[in-house]
């Protein structure tokens, strides 16, 4: 008898049909001896009408004033479907009781539209799972210091499905959703790509920040954090199909390197096309030049991701860096505003037509060449690569936008990802 | 400067742009250098759209644990219409901030789906009109002892919006709906209907309890309780008409019986056609016979509005009463299995098919042959009368169903209410 988080998404909830499926399947888990904590999503696009109907009545809500109320908006979404899922348990009789964050409470702090969750209380939950019931916790919000509802962004419900596993020490978290594992790459792209039977938290953590949308990438940091064993898998197979099977289903997100996961160089492939490129050219190349630069766009809010500087000639180098294509504008038009007569820059130049393509593999660790062998494919392939970002366990390449698919494909093809490459 | 709650119903709040002329009309309000407080219900839809949804998972939902989640759905479509407000109100320039029932909080007792509110904790509200900000609450919901969400039944939002101005001591207790006041009687069966500028409570109270829709009986038995100046008005008058009009407009629920209103000896017709009535036949005329025949339908749940038990003859006498029309196949099978082997009553006769008219004046008190010009007037229609009865300030016949509208025109008539009857 384990204790298991069940988390399901918005497309997995999205009708009363759909919720019954659901309702089976959890009840499935609680006959076959389980205690079974279950955090779903809204009813998909539930949310965004929500924010739709906000939105009509005030496009800016940029004063926190508004954002508390997006917030609570916003959250009555989860607070539906939490009180459907236990009514339908209920129907199949099952004994359940639906929470909305605010009742269990989780804590957050108060930063409206993306607070981070403080603490758990677990007691309320512990006395239902005692007696024997389900309980269903709303996704995606919690109750900041003053006693106000906010919630946690986009995807949130990933991050409080793992938050609520590592307050009640769960045996395992499941993240059913609408695929049906981690991949070694975007199926899409490539057609050979194949689901990865497990993956370590840290790969994990680079695919989810570099581009791949399976889980929210904060769900993951509260996952390595509390080392909270989490199963994507997916909520579309038939209700009843045998629990041992199902259990085995999926992607394993693990935090054991075991002998098998060495021997899988790279694990996957990951890729984003939602940066842009910006280089400040001829830069007087003196201390503080980085932060010089840099300084008044974090001012501005906006997040930069690789970073290069180039070493210099004639005591003048080249810097540049990514930032979102939506924030590309207005970037360059701050550096050629402030940052170039402050720093004597020559001139700005950008380019908003490019990609990311990184290779993740936690073997990386102790195998040379991996890299090279990267930059060996694309070059085999005529790509040229304009920036290089490398950590213990990926490699990032920018690359001209159009060549995205021939590079993920190239790449997946020369670590052997076709085959039998990282999947154990 | 007053302390002013509004309450706005669903329609009032059916889409974004009728709150956005909700919060115009709350902004003048607040201009003209008022303290508001708004108590707005769901859009008008939502609430039924959540307990279809509700319905679809679990179409009973009778034990306390299913209507606890009923009453945590349905409570979400207030909480995203004081979110919407509030965000229109900021919109304009307007300081707003809104609170869900649970963070006022509105203290209930644990009924679901009819808490009835016990406390309302008014620091919170009183803070946030010292800093100047208009208060929304949400209507028709608070929270029980234990921390779960209440609902406070259909129509329940008119007796939120009393309690709040009950509970902060409000000058008055504006409620916006889609009638532009308290009528006569109901203008689609008498066109000649008129709008009455002012009613006792005691009339409202019969009125409301009698059948008439304008305003939930239990808002003005608040009302009457604490004493609070209420008015029922349109929110379809527009929002920038002069202030000093629309603070005149509507008809007030009053506490002060003035000259003017003794003037009025019946101030309106009242009817109710979802009643049927049942007669036990021939029942033995002993004590506690009518406990015995009403003892087993109370125990059944089942609501007994009018009861006559006649005079006996050879120690026999026949006993009739009304009950809710949806209820009326239950009682006669319940009477017919139970009641009669155990009192020897003859037989049970039944009729759907009948309606209840009143007329209700404060006048009455001190006016005789109130009563007796009904009788005439009726029977002057040829309108047979099956039962009769009487309180202080109303009386009310049973007659055919298909009398109801020419007994409605002609009282109205008699009683001198298509001209200068009641209206002050």
């Amino acid at each position: 008898m384990a204790l298991i988080v069940h988390k399901y998404g918005g497309t997995s909830m999205g009708s009363t049909e759909r919720i019954r499926n659901v309702a089976r399947r959890v009840a499935k888990w609680v006959r076959a001896g389980h205690r079974l904590v279950v955090v779903p999503s809204a009813m998909s696009g539930e949310t965004n009408r929500l924010l739709g109907l906000a939105k009509e009545l005030a496009p800016e809500a940029a004063t926190a004033a508004s954002q508390r109320e997006l917030d609570a908006i916003a959250a009555t979404g989860e607070q539906v479907s939490v009180g459907l899922l236990a009514l339908a348990l209920q129907a199949q009789g099952v004994g359940a009781v639906s929470y909305a964050g605010w009742q269990v409470p989780i804590a957050t702090d108060a930063s409206y539209t993306k607070a981070r969750i403080s603490h758990i209380d677990d007691r309320r939950v512990r006395a239902d799972l005692a007696a024997g019931k389900v309980v269903i916790i709303t996704g995606f919000q919690g109750i900041d210091p003053d006693g106000n509802v906010t919630t946690l962004g986009r995807g949130g419900s990933d991050t409080s499905a793992v938050a609520v596993a590592a307050a009640m020490k769960a045996d395992e978290c499941l993240i059913y959703t609408d695929v049906d594992g981690v991949y070694t790459t975007d199926p899409r792209i490539v057609p050979e790509a194949r689901r990865l039977h497990s993956i370590s938290f840290e790969e994990m953590l680079e695919m989810a920040s570099l581009g791949s949308k399976v889980l929210q990438i904060r769900s993951v940091e509260f996952a390595g954090k509390y080392r909270v064993p989490m199963r994507v898998l997916s909520s579309f197979t038939p209700w009843d199909i045998p629990i041992e099977e199902e259990a085995r289903s999926g992607t394993l997100i693990t935090f054991e390197e075991d002998e098998k996961m060495e021997q899988a160089i790279v694990s996957g492939i990951a890729f984003n096309r939602d940066e842009a490129k910006i280089t400040v050219m001829g830069v007087p190349d003196k201390p503080g030049i980085a932060y010089q630069i840099l300084g008044p766009v974090a001012e501005a809010n906006i997040d930069v991701d690789v970073i290069i500087q180039n070493v210099s000639h004639d005591g003048r180098t080249d810097f540049s860096f990514t930032v979102h294509r939506n924030d590309y504008v207005r970037t360059v038009e701050l550096l050629k505003s402030s940052v170039l007569p402050a720093t004597g820059a020559a001139q700005v130049l950008g380019d908003p037509k490019i990609c990311k393509v990184s290779i993740v593999g936690i073997g990386m660790r102790s195998h040379v060449g991996v890299a090279s062998k990267m930059f060996r494919t694309l070059s085999e392939e005529g790509i040229n690569i304009q920036m290089i970002t490398t950590s213990e366990i990926k490699t990032s390449v920018v690359i001209d936008e159009k060549y995205m698919e021939l590079a993920v494909r190239a790449l997946h093809k020369a670590f052997d990802l076709d085959q039998n490459g990282a999947a154990v």
